[in-house]
């Protein structure tokens, strides 16, 4: 393969863009042998630490895509890992529509911009000849965005069910095993699993921003966060949760959506009782899972069985070589 | 996208091969919209009903692949459906030798091929410019081969365990409630599900020829079934799974391989006792899943959560479009 230059611009460089930017290097050997693909990082922006572009600093992220842009590499391809803004999705999404703007492509680990605006920002790129990919927006690095449009041609996804939020599943684990509520938050605030604010994931954020991000891009609808109904995790779950083990089920924070025979969509996350044969109840700590309802596989599940933030920068990874197989001049 | 022209051979004419000739049908139209594709079937081969090409009768399979050959198609494959054979791989493998020395494409939803000749027959594919898929040889139309081909670049896979085939899990999970290996065999025959004779799925053969298709493609391996350490299941199976489940545990059919510090790789085929919360030991009936071992990505794994012959039909869909895909001209 004839080597392909990629040039890239990390908007946010925090603990995913740093590990991202380490694991380009570990890999570098298999990305050029396997891939044919050199990648170099030529600007980076963060909120708080300033933001640099060829060597020099400059005033913020727009101006790091604009310098990308000026890159005369074969491939110049934007890196967004700014935090999730629940409201609006934004700045994220104003970072994706510049570096598309820009024709740059485009690479997210940030559920803002698909769960808020895949429906414009995906017209706009493809209308600009270039990619918007996002994979670590749901399950780290485990394909689910790329399972459908790479290895399920002509497959219609009917419905999803999955649990997709891995502090509220380690929290409800804890909260089995008699821990209260609080007990549980501080344990996964301690071992790194939390935030130090965890509304976004105990109030359910997280998980609607990706069930939104989900539907809009399998299901092709047209839906934001806030129009997923939503029911986070308290300690009052904890108790359903003891109760249901006595009877050999388990509770799980599910996040789902179907349509329904008139075509409206409804999705939800909340917490269910499931049986414990159900796939989604086996699913202890960090593991994650997404059932997918198909008209030509039936239903079908992809599991992610433990988290970690190598799997979050290699969604970016994964996503920059997907880009690059497809641009290859 | 211009309209991409395959001309297609069926060597092996029963039920795949007539349900993916009715799929194509149906699926026509997002072929081509989706994909750009239009496909034509011009010859068809079978062991006992006779063979033709362009309408006429011909000899045998290996005249109808010449007879493709000779299309001026953009695109030529051959779509192999013959049932194993478990000493050799044959003649399957021969018409995926032939395809390929004739510069046509191959899809084989047969285990033989990839689980006697992987190596030489990539190597043959590769060297003549054509691709060699075979999505349908694992858990149908449910992507594993192209799940790590397409969608986890740079990923080395270092083990695997699943559960690969239907009919031993259908058996155990009958015996589980009670019922004798004789007579849970006897409703699998009833239902369609095993085949009259059943010696393949029980004696493990199914799930070592796989076994040994994804340690060859997935782990670099060069082995046969008969390099698979081989145990199927029993009347005694049924005991020791009804004797589990007294302590909450379940025991599966499952295929495995791992390889070793010194580089050697062991693959495994027998009934194993699974804590219940283990992904496989939630499997019931015709669920098959499997967990690859990774090192970028951990654990994850990718489950069928039902069968049938359409989607062993879509594994045969699937390939020709990722085929279509990567020799568009």
């Amino acid at each position: 393969l004839p080597l392909l230059r990629a040039d890239l611009a990390l908007i946010g460089f925090g603990h995913v863009g740093k590990r991202f930017a380490r694991l380009l290097d570990e890999q570098s050997a298999s990305l050029a042998s396997g891939y044919g693909l050199s990648c170099r990082i030529v600007a980076t922006a963060t909120k708080r630490h300033g933001c640099e572009a060829g060597g020099k600093p400059c005033a913020d992220a727009f101006e790091a895509i604009d310098y990308l842009a000026s890159s005369n590499a074969d491939l110049r391809v934007v890196v967004e890992t700014t935090t999730l803004d629940i409201e609006r999705g934004e700045p994220a999404a104003a970072h994706v529509r510049a570096a598309i703007a820009a024709g740059c492509h485009v690479v997210t680990a940030n559920k803002g911009p698909v769960a808020f605006a895949y429906d414009t920002l995906h017209a706009a790129a493809t209308a600009a000849g270039v990619s918007f990919r996002f994979e670590g927006a749901v399950m780290d690095g485990v394909p689910v965005f790329n399972l459908v449009r790479e290895t399920l041609p002509c497959v219609r996804v009917t419905g999803f069910e999955g649990v997709v939020n891995a502090t509220t599943n380690h929290i409800l684990t804890e909260m089995e095993r008699g821990a209260s509520f609080a007990t549980a938050l501080a344990k996964m605030q301690a071992d790194g699993v939390a935030e130090a604010d965890p509304s976004l994931d105990v109030l359910g954020w997280d998980a609607a921003a990706k069930t939104a991000a989900l539907a809009n891009v399998l299901m092709g609808a047209r839906i934001t966060p806030h129009d997923v109904k939503r029911t986070g995790i308290t300690e009052q779950t904890g108790k359903r949760a003891r109760e249901a083990m006595t009877r050999g089920r388990r509770i799980k924070l599910v996040a789902s959506a179907r349509k329904a025979a008139d075509g409206s969509l409804s999705a939800r996350v909340e917490p269910r009782e499931l049986p414990a044969e159900d796939l989604l109840a086996g699913l202890d700590g960090s593991a994650n899972a997404l059932i997918l309802d198909t008209d030509l596989l039936d239903r079908i599940a992809i599991c992610q069985l433990s988290g970690s933030l190598t799997q979050t920068a290699y969604a970016l990874l994964s996503d920059l070589v997907s880009i690059a197989r497809s641009h290859r001049p």
